[in-house]
């Protein structure tokens, strides 16, 4: 599992911050979440590849999650995509990208789908053949969803010295590997345990931006892998966190630290910050496994 | 006059080339044109003062001179903006603007104006103390308007060497700046002609993109000043420049001469150039005072 963050401050784009975007690549996969302006800059400078991207997902519709969303679909025009591509966000979205398509009388070379969400409780939006992806309904201005993304479970893994004690053929493998036991010829069962043992634990990555904080979703978030949260603010401007519904670095590690998630990564820093050093300070104080995002910045886990 | 290239590719922002924008400065009023994506941080690159931006000019709705538009505006509103902002641009620009803004439920801090224009024949759109703006109707593949602002006639010089050797109180210069005799206290009759040279003559500018090669814009731009006229392909490309309704760098020098301009811009150069020079080779044998826009270069007319 890769993350790439394309952008992850707060507002508005600047010359050295972009608003928010960033690159999942999970299982062979990727998913393009948020899209501020600029996206499909960054989206070259990281060189991530256009025709990759078959999925894009949409927190919120304020400006610095999704200006750059009607510039990446139409750039997927001019290079010609046949490619299809699904829009996953808030109701609304759709008739802002067809009304713009429809003005400058350009439409897709690519068949192009929108599934526009309204729900207000975790819902699964999409499953690929090893990925599934369901909403977290966040608390923000306007209707907000994060998303979480899970790996499926692996095949069990053989255990080659104890599967070769046995006159199993290969053909079989297959389907021990999938859990089932093998018979042997004489009708002899050798139980799946005794064969395999459990697949890697699944990965899984959260992201959640923008949101005020609440606690209310950590349930849903139990044990993922990883978690993004934003972190607009340091905790002594916790005033201005409430009434603009977005959360602190502290706020933001008791989620993870409630959750028990393996790693938290911050971001959406507002841009009143010199530095945002400050952010993991805070953090740390109440959950360790923290990582700061940056523009440009690579994680990878395992 | 002051022109500030903040953008001047086609198609789509890349990584070392930006969509089309720019900020020209005339009697010290900023007006921006056209505002592909990333244009607010291109100005903020080249330090423009956002308060100074009044007007902004949208020449047609191609993504790659307007997706910076909503992000501008929603930017002015976050830094708390409170001069008035006019917008002049084709139908459809105030639903565009105006559905995202209610989507993401911003309202402008600021009175925003919206100029729809559907005019066929050159209108005056918009005039200041100092500056009148007019339409240049142009053939693109959706309705497009060139732009063309023209300083106003500045007063006539005082020659005062010529003025002293009248009794006339220094109460009556602003009327002979305006054009008016001077008239003794003993009633003669001074001529303004005799008091007064012509003032310096005033400059203008023609924005001219996107647009196929339209020849009869030159009785229009009969000597401006300066002419940026788009040059999206060279010659031996006209093939591609004529369905899809865009000039070559000859086409463009054609115009600039038949207009009799005094300087002539090109841009808008599609990203399939690895050096934009032959342009104005070629454009030179129709039309010498040619130079080359250049994302980030500032041109100074006298």
């Amino acid at each position: 599992m890769k993350l790439t963050i394309l952008g992850c401050y707060a507002a508005t784009p600047r010359t050295l911050t972009n608003p928010t975007s960033q690159v999942l690549e999970l299982n062979n996969e990727l998913f393009l979440i948020d899209c501020g302006e600029g996206t499909q800059v960054e989206l070259r400078r990281n060189k991530v590849k256009f025709s990759k991207i078959k999925h894009v997902f949409i927190s919120h519709l304020h400006g610095d999650h999704f200006f750059g969303l009607i510039g990446l679909i139409s750039t997927f025009m001019l290079l010609g995509r046949e490619t299809e591509l699904h829009i996953y966000g808030p109701k609304g979205i759709k008739e802002i990208i067809t009304l713009q398509l429809k003005m400058s009388k350009s439409w897709t070379s690519y068949p192009l789908y929108f599934h526009e969400l309204t729900g207000r409780e975790p819902e699964v939006i999409l499953e690929t053949k090893k990925v599934t992806v369901e909403t977290i309904p966040l608390d923000h201005r306007v209707y907000t969803n994060g998303f979480l993304f899970r790996e499926k479970p692996g095949d069990r893994k053989l255990l080659m010295e104890e599967v070769e004690k046995y006159p199993i053929d290969v053909a079989y493998y297959r389907g021990i590997k999938k859990g089932k036991d093998a018979v042997l010829d004489d009708g002899t069962v050798i139980p799946n345990e005794l064969l395999t043992a459990d697949p890697e634990p699944p990965l899984s990555y959260a992201f959640c931006s923008d949101t005020a904080y609440k606690p209310e979703i950590a349930s849903q978030l139990k044990n993922v892998s990883v978690l993004y949260h934003e972190a607009t603010f340091l905790e002594e401007h916790a005033y201005l966190a409430a009434p603009t519904k977005h959360s602190t670095a502290k706020e933001a590690a008791a989620i993870a630290r409630s959750a028990s998630v393996s790693k938290l990564i911050l971001g959406h820093f507002s841009t009143r910050y010199d530095s945002i050093l400050p952010f993991k300070e805070e953090a740390k104080e109440i959950f360790p496994e923290v990582e700061l995002a940056e523009d440009g910045k690579n994680f990878s886990f395992y």
